[in-house]
């Protein structure tokens, strides 16, 4: 019986995997609807390149540095996994290394999030090495790989933290070093909107992540017992539609418009934000959770808009702070029952106190800091040896289809274009 | 062992649900695809938008009515789902969830073809709430949660007539009272083809339909049992085969030309009808269906062009037609066998007379009125109330991406057009 | 316990399916974004229809020709399969047919991408009828069904050979018969480049072949036993990062731009050559088998061009060249305990000596020769008996979505294109 329980929860983890991996598509998609013609074909190759770089990282580095024996800051063993045999007490050794692998590739692309549309291509292939080596794999180790914040009690279910906020908080740095895209701020202060070039893929690609989210939360079960996957599927699904309902009627009641971008972003936060809480809160919880996270993902990309900070595919917002406020509600909406199951405390409203939420709070604070400021050393110190992390005014201006890869991601509509200029 | 095939059932079926939701990003193709680009942004987010109103009232209301205790009517317990420690005799409550919620947003979607490119968005927030709450749950409960049509012995196995026919009633209903778009048809009667814009879209939204249709059919034989999903897949690959094969070749006989939509329409025809006798029919049997299905979906497209009923998306022959067709043929091709283990009476052809055959006929009438009358009266409330439910005449003519939400889907495309008319 | 390993293995490989079928979605995205607007309808359309034809000729015939009782080189029984009781010793019939059936559509798939841009509808239809009942059918017996290369021992896990190269094949008859495209090659010799108009669908359709992978590659165990279908994945997910690498560094060292088709293509490579080698590996062994997947793509892609062989989709590069590679470094790279499992023999690299290489050589040699002869054969008496197999020269420049189809693709863009003539 032990046995086939054990093979049942491997065949889930291993579809949770291809799942999350499918969120790469999502992706794909969403950042390529988000910018702009001239950057499409770039945008949507070089995800999957760094999929590919962030896997071969991960395989010969990073699954060693967050679960390999070590420290509390840091694994050191299990580099070049390899081993067909190891079968742990929940997975066998390489479904529990594929799962994990998607995991460490989607952080990445959220990182890539701030460099879009601006970035060198090289720059993309050293920030992949170096972040999926030293930046992801320390905060999954914290929190996952048994490090110092794991011994506090630090709950992160899917990882709002591990993942989202860790990706957010290097696209962060990423903003702030390579500064705006060309025409996004006038010199009076103001700022254009560099529309994404097509909604149907951004539409769709939120669609896309929406469906691998499952895999994501509640593939991080690790196993089916007692059926949990379904109570946290559950969870996720609501939290994203109360994201996305909350998004829209914002939009509409403050602006006048029901617009489908910020709808869109209500939908990932409230996905995002339900991904540390999707096994520890209640139904009406995750409602409540997705509606906040619909609601200030509107207010945070207005703004990073006015801080100057431009985040053309809206990671600060949507995997930043719903990252956070996800991380945080944990804390608040933690039922009895559901926390002991994760050996977590009660939240807030059920009279657990602020121990949890304080925690969380440590975890959110310890984790974006890392991320961050080892991010922006990173990039400070990239471009101090490049020359120049950001493609050249004249490249930006043409885009980086033909400036990185030497031709046009829609040739026939960008070469009309140009013999038809006036627009 | 009971525990382990409790838990295989549950796993089976929530990965079944996530291939449902994904028939969403399948419908977002399908719809922008056969809508012109003005609207290409406003069909696709809003698809995102109302299957997270859909969600949210199924969680609220729509289980309740459907599955509640209640009477031959409607189901009136069970609101505001979330208890997760409920384990049903063969799925945990949480999963069986989840996976009728798939089917709710489902019929939703379905419901909107008939709105498309002419709707206010105010009329799809409003009407998403009132349909998911008053018209689905009504037919789901009196086929599914054990109500009138149920006693009778009414077989719809996965839905053909209470996913299909009852979204495809409330589209007509829609398209009566919206009304042609402009431009459709002239003066003197004839008609002029509105052609969606992009057909790798269509192509591809099908073939992710057809995909995630495995979830749909054989999701819904609720577990492991006998790996009777198998036999389900089996049916449902060749009706969605023969229905593309059948439309392609009736379109080139009969028009010259094997246009892509028809042959498209026809594996959708394929699959809606083998929705309801999937488990019933020996794979002969669903050959035939799907080619029926096919052949049926060409001249059911021409009629209602004739008749003057204006329907972009083909949901009232596709979902409609189709749907009666797969209904009723449950009645004709199911075999003894499979109807014994389904606990229906064998078809037509298999000696099993009309009795099963008049109480489909009786599900497909007593459904389809209701889903139809009721869609009627909200509509024609909501029109009084709301003064139009569709947009004006010269947002209509501008698009529904720049009325509804303020920005263009496409915004670089149409600027141009803008500043180079003469298209 | 027999009885619940049976039904596990029976849900992994119908999800398994379900993915292969969802690879059909991204070849549309890989073959439309490939090739141009005009025919982009055509070809995304093309692909749902043949998965039909392809798939009613397995249900007829496809499955009795390779499974069925027969001799060395052909099955002869089990045809019109449609036994629903059947239940083999691993998997139920209904679950091991769909399977199977999803395989078959795959291969002629990538057949047709040698027809791309230039053959006649009624070419697909007919050459689809036929190379799925008589050129498909016969390499899969012989190497999977019993047949005589099976009984020589013969090793391909997934079908680098069976699938791949027997598509690659057929598709190098068509390229060599149907000629270049117009405007391919200029009469000094030299090549133009006819561009695909969408690298967004490019990219995201690689990204979902690689998604579908996994039910190819890791569904190939046929079961769940020690969860061996982990390990599967694991060096299939790196095979596709390798080669990915591999690709874009190459582009990059050697023309100076790292353009986002080969990179894509490199991936692509690394997918089929670990598709005969995943099983039976490490995984050092499959980055290895990546990387030199991806490099030999590039030059691949060089060669074909320059031997004035028109490939638009890439098709003999990717399924062909690499295809062979993936199935001879089984022969090299087999490790003795992976090798012992699957009943092989070690590679060379493992003291395995010459005699796998050998066989698998032999594999090659025969099945693409067989693959290649027959398909050439057909289409000679195809051009013979219909007159031309390719489109005329107007209709190849106005594009297939008109003249095969009655209506462009893209409607919209189509038309103000030839109201603004100049491109």
């Amino acid at each position: 019986m032990k046995d086939v329980i054990f093979l049942m929860n491997n065949l889930w983890v291993l579809i949770a995997g291809v799942l999350v991996l499918f969120m790469q598509g999502g992706f794909i998609l969403l950042e390529a609807g988000s910018t702009r013609m001239k950057n499409a074909g770039h945008i949507a190759g070089k995800t999957v390149f760094t999929v590919g770089v962030a896997s071969l990282v991960f395989w010969a580095v990073g699954y060693g540095l967050i679960y390999g024996e070590g420290n509390a800051f840091i694994g050191l063993s299990s580099f070049f996994y390899g081993d067909f045999t190891t079968m742990g007490e929940g997975l066998a050794g390489s479904v529990d290394f594929f799962f994990q692998l998607t995991f460490a590739t989607i952080a990445l692309t959220i990182a890539f999030a701030g460099f879009a549309e601006r970035a060198k291509l090289s720059t993309y292939v050293l920030f992949a090495l170096i972040f999926s080596a030293a930046v992801y794999p320390v905060v999954a180790h914290w929190i996952w790989g048994g490090g110092w914040l794991a011994e506090y009690g630090k709950q992160d279910f899917a990882g709002s933290t591990v993942v989202h906020l860790t990706g957010a908080m290097a696209a962060l740095a990423a903003t702030l070093i390579l500064k705006p895209r060309i025409g996004k701020y006038n010199k009076d202060g103001s700022s254009n909107e560099l529309s994404g070039h097509n909604q149907v893929f951004t539409a769709l690609g939120v669609l896309v992540l929406w469906v691998g989210w499952f895999g994501f939360n509640a593939g991080s079960t690790f196993g089916v017992d007692s059926a949990f996957f379904g109570y946290v599927a559950l969870n996720t699904q609501l939290a994203a539609s109360a994201g996305a309902v909350a998004a829209l009627f914002t939009a509409w009641a403050v602006t006048g418009k029901a617009d489908i971008v910020t709808t869109l972003n209500g939908a990932l936060a409230g996905l995002v934000a339900i991904t540390a809480s999707c096994a520890f809160v209640a139904p009406w919880g995750a409602v409540i959770i997705g509606l906040i996270g619909g609601l200030i993902v509107f207010y945070s990309m207005k703004f990073f808009e006015k801080a100057k900070i431009d985040d053309p595919i809206f990671a600060l917002s949507v995997h930043g702070v719903a990252g956070v406020w996800g991380t945080l509600s944990t804390g608040i909406f933690a039922t009895p029952e559901l926390a002991a199951i994760n050996t977590g405390l009660p939240g807030l409203l059920y009279g657990g106190g602020f121990t949890q939420l304080g925690v969380q709070a440590l975890g959110v604070v310890s984790s974006g800091l890392y991320a961050f400021v080892v991010s922006y050393i990173i990039l400070k110190v990239m471009k101090a040896v490049m020359g120049s992390i950001r493609v050249t005014k004249e490249n930006e201006i043409i885009g980086l289809d033909l400036s990185e890869h030497g031709s046009y991601g829609y040739p026939e509509t960008m070469i009309e274009r140009e013999v038809q200029p006036g627009t």
